[in-house]
């Protein structure tokens, strides 16, 4: 691993405030706009290292809320890092774990607007300026994770790019709480950062994140605080609102609001609508796990030209019994070695049996479908044909049902 | 396809009665001894074709009895055969369907010898001289399966190997028992033949399958059946015998009295002694879901060098905690893509968190493996050193607890 070769470069700007770029780590280049695959506890979910180099992905995240638990930091260290760990020798990122212990502290926000209780569930115990407190889903065990602490386990873990801790304020609170999280959460960045640079030996840069809920003023807020702040780059978090408009509208005055000069990333957006919508407003990477997850429900994700006029959403659901004697590939047009070698047909089936294969073969298509989709974004920039091809994605395109887990993000 | 390519070559013969040899299909040429894989419904657990032939994997086959549920074998035939529509285009072979009716109708030997009752799963509703009827344990629909209705599905499976329709006798039976069964098995055999060569058009070749038991005047019975009527290749089956002793005992008498000239197949026979013991008495090819069953419980297996001195079976388990921390490959000599890119140690990580990539990696592991200890049994063969190889492998090998689905066999 060489280090100190972290680098941002714009290459050219494209309609609206798109933007064609390169992001550089000790592990190797990010063309960007990118998408960016969860390996939550370090693996892809049915997916081998060689089978994600083969769908030409560029970089993937792991969570340290996870890795804390199991196996450990002390563990992942003593490998020499995730990219040890794993097998997978590119670029990576962390998130801060702030995340998932929010978010299985208060509930979602699918379960706030569902109406879902999950009160047996709930494994954070106490919020307050020194950090959260939460107990292991695994055994129970106490746990303190404060700004410091997550940095020292993202140093730990060893990504490229690693976050500040933040709160993830849900969306249902109101104003004053979005207010004083949002401005506990600059607190924490600041310790955070202050964390990082104390044992900086350049090997990971830092994120910032910028919270401010769906309130104008809050985002400006937040936006000013990291833009002011030596963060390499920025990534969009909290509550985005509720519905696909309000997310494009958040999102939109962020981005406005961003310096321009550093990399964006918009934590938890997977769709190809959202993308689109992303990327224009100048985002540069995105990650979801939405597409993997999808596929082990026999989601597999069809460019626009290969659905069916009534097909509503992004993809087609494999388990139809439509698919039964169906001889074609997911897609006829697909490079991706599940395309070449096997039949939806045959997909079906695997799906019927409940066949592991299934998950794997379906999961490796749309791994390929989401960098193949990135890489048309990137040539259509290269090229100015980003409108065109925007138009060609996403103006047939139904809105697709709310779905919150893929709509709306929380850091 | 190119039609009409059977043939069987024994090459070289080698210690007591092992040989070398070639066995030819229209999907390509198994290098004998080999190793069969188990497809069971149409898809190797957790891997894909493109990583099974990275493992060099010779041949595979499917059940008969799985595929007549679902997908059906007019939906096998529609796409074209097994070959087309799994998208492995070598060699296959599929079973009878018998073993899955008797085994899951009489409770299967392990059942037995260890005393479950598998009452509520009893399936298999009648035998008589026509055939067998059964439940379908996916709908409960009702089936009989005949010696004709046997070959009409292998025929529409389009596998390169078929085996005649037996009834798979237990090992608890009584001599009379097992006679009587014998003699209806030989009338199935000659109706499965007669079925077989109505349609034949060259593009598969059917085997007989020996039966009789514990008992060598039967054994005998059944050998002189085989030779004498005009099977491709010869199969054993029935019970071998509660332990490995008894096993032996069955297939070399068994293996004394068939025709050298055939290829024989040992049924559901997939321990590395076991394999050894069999190449002596001339066995060309085994199959067993041992080495993908125990992948998927974490059991990796070793060469006898790479074991430690304690160990008393032929695999480690990497679900053990005494592999947290351990860096190294599962084996540092085998050149697997698992074993080239992953250690123990995050092996273990993943069946901890219960990830299905674990199950893929070692999976891909043990299959590279059996293919690898049969290329190095017919490298053996051909340099004269058969016995050697045996002594390194077998000598120090402790005998491994009774593993009655590793050890006896039932067509």
């Amino acid at each position: 691993m060489k280090s100190n070769v972290f680098s941002f470069h714009i290459k050219k700007q494209g309609p609206a405030s798109s933007r064609l770029g390169v992001l550089e780590t000790p592990h190797g280049v990010i063309k960007t706009p990118a998408f960016i695959f969860c390996a939550t506890k370090a693996a892809m979910k049915c997916l081998t290292i060689e089978q994600l180099k083969a769908c030409d992905t560029q970089i993937i995240l792991s969570n340290t809320y996870h890795l804390m638990l199991q196996p450990g930091p002390e563990a992942v260290r003593h490998f020499g890092g995730l990219q040890q760990f794993t097998g997978w020798h590119g670029p990576m990122l962390t998130d801060s774990g702030g995340f998932q212990i929010f978010s299985l502290g208060h509930g979602s926000v699918a379960d706030e607007i569902k109406g879902r209780r999950r009160m047996g569930q709930k494994t954070l115990l106490k919020i307050n300026e020194e950090g959260a407190s939460f107990r292991s889903y695994i055994n129970g065990q106490e746990y303190l994770l404060t700004p410091e602490e997550s940095i020292r386990v993202q140093r730990y873990l060893g990504a490229d790019l690693i976050v500040v801790l933040d709160e993830c304020t849900p969306y249902h609170v109101d104003k004053s709480y979005t207010k004083a999280s949002m401005e506990r959460s600059h607190r924490w960045a600041l310790r955070s950062l202050s964390a990082y640079k104390k044992e900086d030996n350049g090997s990971q840069k830092l994120y910032g994140i910028v919270q401010g809920g769906t309130y104008p003023d809050l985002r400006k807020e937040s936006c000013d605080f990291v833009n002011n702040h030596s963060f390499f780059g920025h990534a969009i978090g909290g509550s985005l609102g509720a519905n696909k408009q309000e997310m494009y509208d958040v999102v939109a005055l962020t981005m406005s609001l961003l310096s321009k000069d550093r990399p964006v990333h918009l934590l938890g957006i997977g769709g190809i609508r959202d993308i689109f919508e992303g990327v224009l407003q100048g985002i540069d990477t995105f990650d979801c796990v939405h597409p993997t997850r999808i596929a082990r429900h026999g989601g597999a994700l069809v460019k626009p030209w290969n659905r069916s006029h009534d097909l509503k959403r992004e993809h087609i659901n494999l388990r139809n019994s439509q698919y039964r004697l169906d001889n074609n590939p997911i897609e006829s047009d697909c490079g991706c070695a599940t395309c070449q070698n096997y039949t939806r047909g045959y997909l079906h089936h695997l799906f019927k049996i409940e066949e592991i294969l299934a998950f794997t073969l379906v999961s490796q298509h749309n791994a390929y479908f989401m960098n193949n989709l990135m890489k048309m974004i990137r040539n259509a920039l290269e090229t100015d044909s980003l409108m065109e091809v925007y138009n060609i994605w996403c103006q047939n395109m139904q809105e697709s049902q709310l779905n919150v887990s893929n709509t709306v993000s929380c850091s």
